[in-house]
């Protein structure tokens, strides 16, 4: 039997060439660079991953890449979903044979499907697959799973954790009292790290988060502190990630900002697929001055040469911008200016 | 220049076979069918068209067999939307080489973007798309379309129209009134058809909705009877087609109820990629009983050898079924029966 | 038996004096110009009255003011609702001793309560009522009514009417086809005068709108066109008050912009209970700019001397303005200005 | 200078007696009850207390009584929310006089207003109130407060504190990183108990919620663990409180659910004002059953005579006896039975 999933995963970006094809060298560095900072997991084929703008044969070579890189060092979990559960078990056919771990299924989405839906789609998938399988719960995006059906979905033997990126502690809580007594090795991670701490504390066993794409050494620290009871200087950092974690999220659309971010750490991400306005270039340039200053703070890059400003208000200045930008923006359309 | 598009274009359905492949003989038949009882356009690909749930091989194959069967008898409208510009762009390529009229884009989903992202989204499209575009505004599975967005779309030449699913007649108006003073030829399609008739009535040029794939006849008898302003006929229909739409809608999850009354046309329609658990088959076959005395009272099929109940309570029997449903399923998992 | 209630029945505002007390004199004679001008009836106690900004006793006082100004000449519709059933029931009392016609009175709000109680609640108060009621359902402030539970309540014979503030045509029609067959009396009202026009074309009896309390000449004259089935005149005066509508209801926080547009009908309502900051009172002078232009487009008010922008871009100044006040509020919360 | 606000505040249950008026003599043994199980301070006119089926005459008359009661022995925040900011600083003025520590004034509700319009709101009354105010954000039943308004509102020195019901962590983070460093003494207390130890864990000095009202000893507990950093424990408190929580708080409308447990507990609470149906006093009745066998665990209450299933399964009854009620409605509606 295999061991239960556990630890920090990261469901890492893709790095783009200039043609905007899959950038495989820097790709394979950037798992690499991951691994050495101490992640416990890789997870491409995310929604960080951005695994809905890429071809089905692109999710496919992305995991071939990280497996092969990977070699074993640390567990894939793979993201699956494809356009039904047919497409889907063929991936997780193919993801089995280049050696993850598990692969992870998204709730299906576009549609909002009711409980029982949710059910019979990951059920049809439990029955077929021949690799373990997590679910995704991510609320924001898919359709819910609730409850009674992860409580249902747990009875099925190839199921064996949930993520869930609705960042509710007493969510989480209760699907730990439904499943775990029955099935202690059933691994439970969250998705929001905002709250990685906290999560942990109350039993869950892990967390797959983009920001530990971006500052591996911290979501680490912050998960070895918390394993050894070093509540107090866990919290620190998960205040510290916090602040990080709503600049990358909230200055742009997700995810954007963490493309933004770990460009800082040294990678060539490219230009998103999602196009970008010449207002959101302006944007993200501005927030990537006010990362910068954040990650220097935590001494993973330079500070940049004109100095940062005081803590507080470091990420007004971008907020400041958008604004301007917005009534620049407007008054243009009024032919105003 | 190409022709305003207006009228009802159908949104159809897509048979599979017994193996859940695409049944091209059934759909080529079905196409006949739509364009014999009246609808004036077609439109593949869309969401009561499970584009989502198709390979972009076979959504291209899709597009291919409803060109070449509507053989320039009416136009066709073929959603185009992939899993990023370029491959979208190709789509589009590809579309109107097979003679498409234009393609229809839905705006991103899964993760929901800002205004400014979906802009960048759609004029990367229409700057490069060799074909006319239609923008797809479903608020309820993906990113909101606003009306300042629109405007600021309907500025590209290549943007001819939208489709709105919302619903909200408000939002129409404003759509309306923001674009057609400098754009006459510019169309407003509705999406929900619970509302064809006042829609068309405050100046919308057409529909594409589910229900016509159902009862083609019925949607253009009422599209017909709202252009001559016979319009407490057409509000007559409208309040029958809108007892039929519910059951369609709210009895099953979209579209598989769309799919059980097309059924009761004449067409196989094959199992639904998205599988249906025991209770959810029990359900729709107790849907079918409804549906057909529904249809039958236009005339449309023949009423069930044992006759159908008094009309207001014609469906509760399917509620509450689906209660007795919910409650069985619940005792089994208490183990209690 | 008392007759239906039909036609626009105004949910009027209410004027305060320097001391924030209510302005007698100046309410009776906004009733008397109201009644003038043509409303069908009048709706103290109204979300647009600001009935939960007034004690109970000021409410009391209101609809006492009201019926006694209006003296028979219209009917009045009196908002009851109280902190409880058995305080609602005396309200009614009150108010059927001024001689309303028949009471209205919201679902429980602040909590959001389920089906159940909203029947319990409303068949407490339709059991023990000296007067008929009008259920009013307004989802965005108070727990929704859903069809069968307006289905069972319209088995209560007291229960005569409902107004609805949902602006859902769809939702209209399902209590129509739900209640009208063997209820013909009961009436259908709606709160949400976007849509007026539509809402009569497809069954309702009237509307009871904030719209109608600034120009109730046009809500009269929509209602009137629609009645003797002018609907093309009817429609493009539902596409200018649509302009002025939003302008007032976007532009500040419900129901100030109502406010400020009422006092350029030459009436004195005094400062708001709910406090305005300075900010505030800036943008609310630059709405009320705004809609003197759009009241003077309908001939109701004098054009500013400065004269009037180009209709299109009439709002667009307010809107920048309010972005601009962003801006500034931000900088000085930085400290930056 | 007061002393910062904190510990556990029950937001308490109001006795009613037979007539539907205010039981004192049963509230002041309550105040007795709650102090002696450890309660650190009592918060008369919550949302738990139903403050808004209250009149403003009785709503002054339960703090008084409380005020009386406690009679210095913990503090009282008194919730003091009135129609309007003139008469809440009559309440405030009123309570002050009681004795009370502080007001809580739960933000604008009904209206949804936007964050500037919140923010005029509690400056009006911060500038003018003679005790301490603290803000109650509850999202669900009122007007959000945001983070940029708390911390303007922070610069407000009779602002001492905020009451937060939404139970997200990472907002509670935010507040206390906002405004923490400039204002220790700001209290941030959390009203959604189902997080309470994570809570307390990240910061927070408090709790004022429902479930205290119920099991006082339990919360208490949980706090004093949490101070003592004994988190495991703590933790094995939250997962049962979490049940129980769940119990009364989704198998009834709020908060009927904490009334029928509190009864377990000894006292008369008497009927809601808000009317329960015939089904729905069955489900309380049922759910009793399942309480006193949840509170019997604790060894609060005598377990019943009949024993109690097996802990999983507890609340499973109910929730399936709420399914056969709904069952048994919909065909009494269809005159099935």
């Amino acid at each position: 039997m295999s061991s239960k999933i556990t630890g920090i995963l990261t469901p890492h970006m893709v790095p783009l060439d200039a043609d905007g094809q899959i950038n495989e060298a820097e790709l394979r560095r950037y798992v690499d660079w991951l691994i050495e900072r101490g992640v416990h997991g890789l997870y491409p084929n995310g929604s960080t991953g951005e695994f809905i703008r890429f071809t089905p044969a692109e999710r496919r070579r992305i995991v071939k890449v990280v497996c092969e890189q990977a070699a074993g060092r640390v567990p894939v979990l793979a993201g699956a979903a494809e356009a039904n559960a047919r497409e889907t078990l063929a991936a997780c056919e193919a993801y089995a044979g280049f050696g993850a771990r598990a692969v992870a299924i998204v709730s299906p989405f576009y549609y909002r499907l009711s409980p029982e839906s949710v059910y019979a789609y990951f059920r049809e998938i439990a029955l077929n697959s021949p690799i373990d399988v997590t679910l995704y719960n991510i609320p924001l995006f898919a359709s819910p799973i609730d409850v009674p059906t992860i409580r249902r979905l747990a009875e099925l033997e190839r199921i064996v954790g949930i993520k869930d990126s609705s960042g509710d502690l007493a969510f989480m809580m209760r699907m730990i009292s439904a499943i775990r007594p029955y099935r202690p090795e059933f691994s439970f991670l969250t998705g929001w790290e905002a709250v990685l701490v906290p999560m942990l504390m109350i039993g869950a066993d892990g967390g797959t988060h983009a920001t530990s794409g971006v500052v591996p050494e911290l979501t680490r620290q912050m998960y070895d502190l918390t394993r050894k009871k070093q509540l107090d200087d866990a919290m620190r950092l998960q205040y510290r990630l916090l602040e990080l974690f709503d600049a990358m999220l909230y200055s742009a659309d997700f995810p954007e900002g963490f493309r933004a971010a770990v460009e800082l750490r040294g990678f060539e991400m490219g230009h998103s697929r999602q196009p970008l306005s010449p207002t959101q270039q302006v944007d993200r340039e501005n927030l990537q001055r006010v990362l910068r200053c954040l990650l220097s703070d935590f001494g993973y890059v330079e500070a940049p040469p004109e100095g940062c400003p005081p803590r507080a208000s470091a990420l007004e200045p971008v907020r400041v911008n958008k604004i301007a930008d917005d009534v620049i923006r407007e008054l243009r359309k009024q032919g105003l200016v």
